[in-house]
C-alpha cells in the first residue's frame, strides 16, 4: 500500500497527462479537485488489488464527455459523490474500494477526490493502462465484466441507472444521455468483485503514472533530459523529434479529430512524421512507414520541458518528441485488437507491436 | 368497477383511435396483445380512482416512440411486464393498480395486457384525456408529480432507470434512449399514491373511450350516422364535412408533420378546411377562421363508417367529418396551455375554447 499525499498528485497528474496520449482530458482539474478534498479529508490509500477480499465490491468513478464542458460546469465533489451514492443505492451495497477507469487523462485523477472524501482505498490499477474514449474499451470487457449497472448524474441533480446487456450498448446510451445533460456527466460503473478486480484490471498502473511524473520532475530538477527519463520509465522509445509544421483539426461533439505533420530535427531530418488523432494519438507514420498504432501508446512531449502535449494544444512551431510505448498485453489479443486496434478507429492498418516496428 | 372482457376491447380500441386525434399510434396492436392475454389470464377490473387507498401505489405503462417500429419489433407481453418489474424492483414495492398514460392511441390499450397478466386492477382514468406526444404533457405535471423514477426497457433486455428532476428533462432522456433502442421502447412511469391519483388523473376517461366506441358500433348496426353518434357521446360538434383534396406530409424521427386541405360538402361548401398535424391534429382553420386548436380534440372520421382517420392515413379523395371536442378543464389553465397549447407546438394562435369558436 502507498499513502498518496496532496503533493503526490502533481506527479500523478503529470504522468496521467502523458499516458492520456493526447486525449483523455487534462488531469489538471481532477488534480485540483482531489487536492482540495485531500487537504481536509486526508491522504488516499493506494492498495494492491491482491489485498482485496474475493467478495469485495469495487467500481470506477469517471467523467464522461468533453472535459472542456466539465470545466465550464464547475464540476464539484458533490456531483462525484452523488453518482457513487446512486450506484450504491441501486446495488444495495457500499464499495469496498474504488478504482480508476483510465490510467491517463482526467479520469486518472477524478477517483482520488472520491476516495479521500469517502475514506475509501483506491486500487492501484485501471481498466485500460492508458486513456481511451469509449466505455467498452476496457480490459474488463475482454473478461465479460459488464459496465452496467452504471449510474450517471449531472450537476442539475438528474440521475440515471443504465442496465445495458453489453458494454457497447451501455456506451451508446451513456453518450446520448451525456449530450442531453449538456456535454458532460459523471458515471459510476464496472462494479466487480475483488476476485474479478485481481484478474481483470491493469495492475499497478496508477503507481506507474506517479513514477513517470516523478521521473520527469527529477530530470528537470537535475537539468537532465525529461524525454529520455519518460522513455526509460515507461519502457518506450523516442520515435521522433521535430518541429510541428502543420495541424489540421476538426472539433465537435466532444471530439478533436485531425492530423499533425512534424518536420524532423537532428538525426530525424528527412521524412516528416504524420500524427493522426481522434482525441488520442492513434497512428504515427514517417513517410510511408508506420511507426506505431493504437493500442500502443503514442505520447507527444515538449522537447525541452517534457510537458505532455494534447492533440488540442498541438500548434505550428512547437518542438516535440514523439514516444512509442508498448500497451498492456491484454490489448494484443485478437479480442483486444477488435476493441481498440487501428481498424476499430477506421485506419486500414494491421497492428504490429511498436517494439517490433523500430 | 367495470369488468372489461376480451370483446369490450373492440369498443375501447375504436374509441382510443378516435381520441388519438390522428396520432398516438393505432390501438389495434395493443388491443390484439391485450385480447391474447385476457383470453388466458382473464378480464380486467376497471376501477374508480376513488376506491384506491390513499397510500396505494399506481403507475402507468406505455409505449414510447414510433408505433410502426413497435409493430416491426413484435412487441411482446414479456417486454411490457419487464418494464413494470424494473420499476417495481427499483421502488422496492409492487403496484396496487395500473393506469393508462393516455386515453387515446396505442397507450390506451397497452395497459390492459399488463393488468390482465398481473391480475392488477386498471384505474378508469389517464393523464391527458386524449393522446399527446411527449411525457411531460400530463395533468400530473400540472400538480407537480414527477414521471421519474421512470423505467424503460427494449426487446433486447436493456433496461434504464431515469431520475429526471423535471418531466421535460425526463422526456428528453427517454427520447434519446428510445432512438438508441431502435425507435421504440416501453416505459413504466408516473408512480403516484392513491391520493395523488384521485386528485391529478383525468377520471373516467377509459369508460369514455368504451362508450364512444360502442356508440359508433351501435350507429353502424342501426344504420344511423356514426359521426353524429360520436359527436353526441363526446360532447363535441361536427365542424366540417368534406373531401380531402391535398395532403402534404413529412415523415421522420417517429413524427408525421404536415397539413391536409379538405373541400366542403353540402352545407360546408365554400372555404376549404385546412388541418395542421404533428402526429396529432393540432389546428383546424377554415379560410382565415380558426375552428379549433390544441388542446381541444380535433378528430377526423370517415364520413360513412365513422372509422377514425390518422394523419398518416389521410389521402386524396377520402370523405371525412372533422369533429371538435372540448379538452379536459385542466388544460385550459395558463399552466396547462403552456404545456400543450398552440404556441408550444409553434402555432402563433391564442387558445380559445372550441365551443366558443362556433
Amino acid at each position: 500500500m502507498k499513502i498518496i499525499q496532496t503533493e503526490d498528485m502533481e506527479a500523478i497528474a503529470l504522468g496521467g497527462a502523458a499516458y492520456g496520449t493526447g486525449g483523455g482530458g487534462d488531469p489538471y482539474l481532477g488534480k485540483l479537485l482531489a487536492q482540495n478534498v485531500m487537504r481536509s479529508k486526508g491522504a488516499v490509500h493506494l492498495i494492491e488489488a491482491a489485498t482485496l477480499a474475493d467478495d469485495a465490491l469495487v467500481f470506477a468513478v469517471a467523467g464522461v464527455g468533453a472535459p472542456t464542458v466539465l470545466i465550464e460546469k464547475m464540476a464539484s465533489l458533490e456531483q462525484v459523490l452523488s453518482v457513487i451514492d446512486a450506484l450504491q443505492t441501486f446495488l444495495g451495497r457500499r464499495a469496498t474500494a474504488l478504482v480508476s477507469a483510465e490510467a491517463g487523462g482526467l479520469n486518472s485523477t477524478i477517483p482520488f477526490c472520491a476516495a479521500s472524501a469517502l475514506g475509501l482505498p483506491l486500487v492501484d490499477g485501471d481498466m485500460m493502462g492508458r486513456a481511451f474514449p469509449e466505455i467498452q474499451m476496457s480490459t474488463c470487457t475482454l473478461d465479460g465484466i459488464l459496465a452496467s449497472p452504471l449510474a450517471m448524474t449531472d450537476e442539475k441533480g438528474n440521475a440515471v441507472i443504465v442496465n445495458g446487456v453489453n458494454n457497447e450498448i451501455t456506451e451508446r446510451f451513456v453518450r446520448s444521455l451525456t449530450a442531453d445533460m449538456g456535454g458532460h456527466s459523471f458515471a459510476a460503473l464496472y462494479s466487480m468483485t475483488g476476485a474479478q478486480a485481481k484478474k481483470s484490471l491493469v495492475l499497478g498502473s496508477i503507481s506507474k503514472l506517479m513514477e513517470t511524473g516523478q521521473a520527469i520532475f527529477q530530470a528537470r530538477a537535475r537539468h537532465e533530459d525529461p524525454v529520455a527519463a519518460m522513455a526509460r520509465v515507461s519502457g518506450g522509445r523516442v520515435m521522433y523529434k521535430g518541429k510541428v509544421v502543420d495541424v489540421e483539426r476538426v472539433t465537435g461533439g466532444g471530439f478533436s479529430r485531425g492530423h499533425a505533420d512534424i518536420s524532423g530535427l537532428d538525426e530525424f531530418s528527412g521524412d516528416n512524421l504524420s500524427l493522426l488523432f481522434q482525441n488520442e494519438f492513434l497512428l504515427a507514420r514517417r513517410g510511408k512507414k508506420v511507426l506505431a498504432t493504437t493500442p500502443d501508446l503514442i505520447v507527444v512531449l515538449d522537447l525541452e520541458s517534457g510537458e505532455p502535449i494534447t492533440g488540442e494544444l498541438l500548434r505550428y512551431g512547437l518542438r516535440v518528441a514523439v514516444l512509442g510505448i508498448p500497451c498492456v498485453s491484454q490489448w494484443r489479443s485478437d479480442a483486444g485488437l477488435k476493441l481498440v486496434g487501428p481498424r476499430y478507429f477506421g485506419y486500414d492498418e494491421d497492428y504490429v507491436p511498436v517494439e517490433l516496428r523500430a
